[in-house]
């Protein structure tokens, strides 16, 4: 067994390790080699904490395990992240536990590796602005992961409180972009790809604001009862998805879908734009939403290449069990 | 964090800590400190293989965490179990990764501890004849566990394949109690308290065949289609569970509430005879059955209680994450 500590896995994991991965096990899942289990996510009773697992098997990848954390609220008062959680794979072939990752940087890469995907396959080529709705920790990895799958040359970006734009200007800047502050209205006027990637429980975006052509991904609505952008706006897209049973349940499609206006049979599996076995985008004009809800498969594949990684680098821990 | 190893579980871990952590944590289920959540459980279509994992959380005891493993039929050819599993636990505080418990050893330990529970909490004290159905690698376990409960004297058993009685002879024997193979008709005619454990999917004892007073431990059936006695037998006694939910979809209760026998209405958690908040046995006549299905719950309890002891005994891994 191998431990793979955070800090071993920010030394060993890059943004194209992660895009890789994220790319094969999407295809995977397509071709119906990979499958999600059932996500358990409960609400504890005891320091505010929402706990849970994401769970799967890749027979492709041969990953097999889950990732497991969630969020204590009170962590960061005590100097650790709010957000807590570690992959634990499995040996197919015999159960045994092989590796232990840390799942906190792991998650950001492989939650950006998924917009990244969906813009590689979804968006024009000639898109050349990028929108950034949200200024978050997760919106760095956002930008770092999409400025690698286009020609981007600028970033017009929002956040509700607009302090929090300060940082995410220095990460743009840094990347040789140019970053400009606007409303939302002006943003959706202007961006040629768009990633939402807030814990907003109302339409940051309108459908009327959203120019032809648009490719929209929205990465931050995972649970029931949140929404970034205009259900309306969801039904008028070509939608795309990680996963159809978490996008229409807990995804940004949950609205349409719930108010009638989306049906889960209109939704198609990003992996299949991949293998090729479905249309992405047919048009110039036609408006692509990539609904990003996060797949316990999506952890498991990254968790595999960096363990993989770690043990060739000598970096990883031994441990007996 | 901490891991402690299988090596190190069978080192540090008694039948009197299990006793008394899975007694301690059914007494928490009912008075609702403790909570198990859904389990998963999937064959992954890979070496055969069934994976996945129990979970939950103690207020109580402060357990959070999973066992997570599963059951991998080409193992054993491999020299290694077939049976696969391994705890992790979390602290409740913050959410991180605290310890990593070995599996195999805990399960059998609390599984034993279970009906333990049961024969302390249910059986008529005159007890003096444990009848033994099923002679497996658990069996061991159930009959080391409870013989700590009771004044037995004497071991009656019956095995589906009589060669493996030789096996569990000798574990009663040296235990210092007599042994006797019998019919399972002449094995309830005799004993006051009866331990199935098998993997059958046909009813191995009738409902005739039951003497008035039997405390029966029905321990091996924790599958939809598993069985192990007579659904009317089951109807006919006054029913114990680890938990309702799972005794009466995949316990021994299955089938007598699937056939409209008996009432899920009618099981009572033991927990609650633990507490005092409701009867155990009523009456000297009585046939109890305690239909122990196996929650996540005990799992995480037993292996708090291992990692304290091996922290404490210096006996436990440190490793950084």
């Amino acid at each position: 067994m191998i431990i793979v500590s955070e800090e071993c896995v920010r030394t060993v994991l890059t943004e194209e390790d992660g895009f890789a991965a994220v790319e094969a096990v999407f295809a995977a899942m397509a071709h119906g080699d990979a499958y999600n289990f059932p996500v358990i996510r409960e609400a504890i009773g005891h320091a505010d904490a929402l706990y849970g697992f994401k769970s799967g098997f890749d027979r492709a990848g041969l990953a097999l395990g889950l990732k497991s954390g969630g969020y204590w609220p009170g962590n960061a008062q005590k100097g650790i992240p709010n957000h807590q959680s570690t992959v634990f794979l499995f040996d197919p072939d015999t159960g045994r536990l092989s590796s232990i990752v840390g799942g906190n940087y792991l998650t950001a890469i492989r939650t950006a590796a998924s917009s990244a995907v969906s813009i590689k396959h979804l968006a024009r080529p000639a898109s050349r602005t990028l929108g950034m709705v949200g200024a978050g920790h997760q919106s760095h990895f956002q930008v770092r992961a999409a400025v690698r799958q286009g020609n981007f040359e600028r970033v017009v970006a929002w956040n509700r409180h607009p302090e929090m734009l300060d940082g995410l200007e220095k990460t743009v800047t840094g990347l040789g972009l140019t970053f400009e502050r606007v409303e939302p209205e002006q943003l959706a006027a202007r961006a040629d790809v768009i990633i939402t990637i807030t814990s907003c429980h109302e339409p940051l975006l309108m459908k009327e604001w959203i120019r032809p052509g648009t490719h929209l991904a929205c990465m931050g609505t995972d649970t029931k009862g949140k929404m970034e952008v205009d259900p309306d706006l969801v039904a008028a897209c070509a939608v795309f998805t990680d996963e159809i049973a978490q996008s229409v349940s807990i995804g940004e499609a949950q609205h349409a879908v719930g108010k009638g206006l989306l049906s889960e049979a209109a939704i198609t599996p990003i992996g299949d734009v991949i293998n090729g076995t479905q249309a992405g985008r047919v048009s110039e004009d036609q408006i692509t939403l990539f609904d990003g809800t996060g797949v316990g498969l999506q952890d498991l594949a990254v968790a595999s290449a960096v363990a993989r990684k770690a043990e060739e680098q000598g970096l990883a821990q031994q441990a007996g069990l």
